[in-house]
């Protein structure tokens, strides 16, 4: 195995995922566990990270780590910096270590005033993109439980908006009347493509479509699984009505993984806006890629 | 005492109401349990009805409910009737009892095929509220977890439309990164205010609004009670902008209780459509005295 050079980390509420990084900046192997910040105590980030690397982490070791690791409830918070700015405008923070052989250094978060608006761990993502696509504009979208929306020109991310429609997703089919009614898995793809073209061109109806998945349910028969596609078709397309302003007429690029990612591709696509699809892995890892080298600048 | 003609029952999900009342129609008194149609199954419903009228049933007795008792989930099914039509349209659906001296009869519930909907309960409201305004015509709002917006005329529910904004409240606040940032309690005029305006004058926006609580917790102290607040604004607009095709132009009743009603009233307050208040509990008794009539009649 070639020599480990530094650990790469991205570490969200849930999960905690480490990669070893050789000389040359490649990739040799990816650990993780499920130490997500939100498990965590401060003090628990240390030895969390500790078990998850193993032996990567035997001798002096450095490490960059991304995500809600710092935030506020973080192993220490790397401050907000305020856009229009670089996506990697300030210096990592460290965060404090019990051994002298185990540095740890902090990517900050991205924040915008007015709309009020945050993002830690996506910051990144668009860093590694541009260090990958370098002098690309255009918007980028982040499909996740929150998703991002950021408008990048000229290396700067010059403005931002987070839709929470992952998170209302599973609040609506997990704690309202709809658990009934919407299925955990399963899809239906024209009822969840007439549902978003449907939510698109009334936006504002978006609290009159709800109950009725329940409805229908009681008086039609409406199967759980095209519940769900509909439920899904409804959010994502009230998101995309609200984010218009950021893709219409834009060069578009959706950093994701899976499922979820497709359906924004195509979901943008049947509003004739094209958008090319970047591997949430590799994003992040050139991002992390670009905060050690800044780092190794700085030093 | 006065004698006890017969007890009318308001069951619903989580709670189940008993008044005794004589024999000129008034109530004299009321019982309550917390054994609500969720917590029972069917075997489970004559004890606890038995148990929260306690000397009120020793006696013959004879009783008319309304709710969610006459689900498929709950007592003995009692079938939708499709609108149009008027609010106790169908004969009461009699309940299997294990006493001859015990006669139960509960409402059957309204639906309509298209926009599939359905309620249970508010079909009782109504026509308690067409029994006390004899001839009313216009747009009755029942807020509630799931609020109903009825349009009625010539004493028939012509249409109707279920919004579930307290429900998607309590998830969003509950079940969200929301929680972090929305009090369970507290409130702030105005903030309500400028976010009902706001949902109001672009309800398609309403997907973009929410994240920006957590972000002004995280960014400018935004207090629990100012967010929660702004959610209760944003959801209410977003309802009161999707129902404007009920309200708009309409003599308007909303029949309900509490702080709810009143956020009701004053919001449509603010659209310039007035609206007058009726007490929840005087529609239900008239409405379950209207059956309990209806059934006589029948006999």
């Amino acid at each position: 195995m070639s020599e480990i050079a530094w650990l790469a980390v991205d570490w969200g509420t849930s999960n905690l995922r480490v990669w070893a990084i050789d000389t040359s900046g490649q990739p040799l192997d990816q650990r993780q566990s499920k130490a997500g910040m939100a498990t965590l105590t401060p003090e628990g980030f240390e030895p969390a990270l500790l078990n998850a690397a193993g032996d990567w982490a035997e001798g002096p070791t450095t490490v960059v780590a991304c995500g809600m690791v710092g935030a506020r409830q973080g192993w220490v918070e790397a401050p907000y910096t305020p856009v229009p700015c670089a996506p990697l405008p300030a210096a990592l923070t460290p965060a404090t270590t019990s051994s002298d052989s185990l540095t740890v250094h902090i990517v900050a978060g991205l924040c915008q005033t007015n709309p009020a608006d945050v993002m830690r761990g996506e910051e990144t993502q668009i860093a590694g993109f541009l260090a990958l696509n370098p002098k690309w504009d255009g918007v980028i979208c982040l499909p996740g439980t929150h998703t991002k929306w950021a408008h990048v020109s000229a290396g700067e991310v010059v403005s931002f908006q987070t839709f929470m429609t992952g998170d209302l997703f599973a609040a609506l089919s997990q704690h309202t009347v709809l658990r009934h009614s919407v299925a955990d898995t399963g899809w239906d793809e024209a009822a969840f493509l007439t549902a978003l073209d449907d939510a698109l061109s009334r936006p504002d109806r978006l609290a009159a479509r709800l109950f009725s998945l329940r409805a229908e349910d009681l008086l039609a028969n409406l199967t759980p699984e095209t519940a769900r596609a509909r439920l899904s078709g409804a959010l994502l397309g009230a998101e995309l009505a609200a984010a218009k302003p950021y893709w219409l007429g834009q060069q578009l690029a959706v950093i994701g993984a899976g499922k979820v990612a497709e359906v924004y591709v195509q979901a943008l696509g049947t509003q004739g806006a094209p958008a090319i699809l970047v591997d949430n892995d590799a994003a992040t890892l050139a991002g992390l890629k670009a905060a050690y080298a800044s780092l190794k600048g700085a030093v």
